[in-house]
């Protein structure tokens, strides 16, 4: 079974099932895969301003009508209850399950946000014969708090998380223009090479994922960072919350592409 | 009076005092304008949801908080009640009144939308030496309905609305590049040199604007327009909006280049 060469509709089909309950990392190749926050209607006005207000960490794809579960612009044909192979359930900022699927969760005041995620940009950077070093040490992108306010809305605010990727300094460069062409999906980076200028003291010491070898010639290079919006949404400690699980996304019918603005 | 070289907070100073009553283009040039729509809370989630998806038609520049008339993120010392030089007022979808400051009409549950205007690109096109006809021809763009639908957003649905500009065959190319470039003022065409295509039968009778000379030699390019979302919002004929009058926009404090994605 050739995941990668699945069709996205094949994908969520074998993901609904149960038979694809790991990462979706490789699935489906070249086709756009996305970020999930669900959050009740009372919320959700205010949830989307923060979005709008800071498109680098949160940028939309989709946002479902209240109560539906289709993603009408990304994947008419899916259905974000049981689409993606693993979610989490916060109740009031707490984790309390993680599970396969959300039917029984599900209410008529859901509204579910589909942002943009990193694998987008890093499959043009590999096509670019830029290194993306989480990937070549098989582990999770490093991930930092930084002290880079995001703009507030209503309840929603906190600094931005980024992500970094070493990258050689001959390349540093083209990872600007190649990451550029996809603001819908983070676009280019918000810091290179200083850390400490937003706020960063640890390379070592990742707030969310793991650590890479950042190898001699190599420069840190930070991107804007879609655990961001999870993150300022779990502050407000929403009475249900609900999120994929990292790294298990929704694959759409959209091609990464797609996103290029030019 | 050079109202060219003014800042934008000069400009928008001399408005707020009525000393200038008319059309702002060209006024503190090389500074984005920007399109205004106010509505009561209770639509505001489902047009920030119509503008997010059709990010063309509708680029969502900033979106005050509810009750607040201060666009933050664009013009943080402004208010959008005054700082225009005029505003129409709406009530159930019927135009009743034309007004240089809209203090009176005020109310603590209204959203204000700043949408990105066609100037900037625009300009941009003067700049890369394509002729812009209705500027060179004084008249407003000739505007068309189409037949292209945008996606709909709880009650707000309806066509695109198109503008044209008759471009020289020899710089099409250029024109879409140099307008790709601003994602956030309309971006890209949507359509290049067949009007039938997307439901225009007349091109001399425009559905708002003016008729321009086509030449010789030039193709009639079509760009979303920034008429779609009040056209669309007046079809839900809310209890009450405000829009700015044409032409009448808010000056920000940002800068069209820094629009530019590229």
């Amino acid at each position: 079974m050739d995941v990668a060469r699945m069709k996205p509709e094949e994908a969520r089909a074998m993901i609904r099932r149960n038979e694809w309950t790991r990462p979706t990392s490789g699935v489906a190749g070249g086709y756009t895969q996305a970020n999930l926050v669900i959050l009740k209607k009372d919320l959700a006005f205010e949830f989307l301003l923060f979005c709008q207000r800071n498109p680098k960490p949160c940028p939309v794809l989709d946002v479902t009508e209240p109560g539906s579960p289709v993603p009408n612009l990304v994947a008419p044909e899916a259905d974000v209850r049981t689409d993606l192979p693993k979610y989490r359930i916060y109740r009031h900022g707490e984790l309390v399950e993680e599970v396969t699927d959300i039917v029984k969760f599900w209410e008529d005041d859901l509204v579910a946000f589909l942002l943009g995620c990193s694998f987008t940009f890093e499959s043009a950077m590999l096509k670019n014969g830029i290194p993306v070093r989480h990937l070549e040490e098989g582990c999770n992108v490093p991930m930092y708090k930084t002290h880079i306010p995001c703009v507030k809305a209503g309840r929603f605010e906190g600094p931005m998380v980024v992500s970094m990727r070493p990258i050689p300094e001959t390349h540093v460069v083209r990872a600007v223009q190649v990451t550029s062409r996809f603001p819908a999906v983070h676009g280019a980076p918000v810091q290179i090479g200083n850390p400490e200028a937003i706020g960063i003291s640890n390379m070592d010491r990742p707030d969310f994922g793991d650590p890479v070898t950042i190898k001699e010639g190599e420069v840190p290079v930070f991107w804007a960072c879609g655990v961001t919006p999870q993150a300022v949404a779990m502050q407000v400690k929403p009475e249900l919350m609900i999120t994929h699980a990292p790294g298990h996304m929704l694959i759409t019918d959209l091609r990464d592409e797609q996103f290029g603005v030019l």
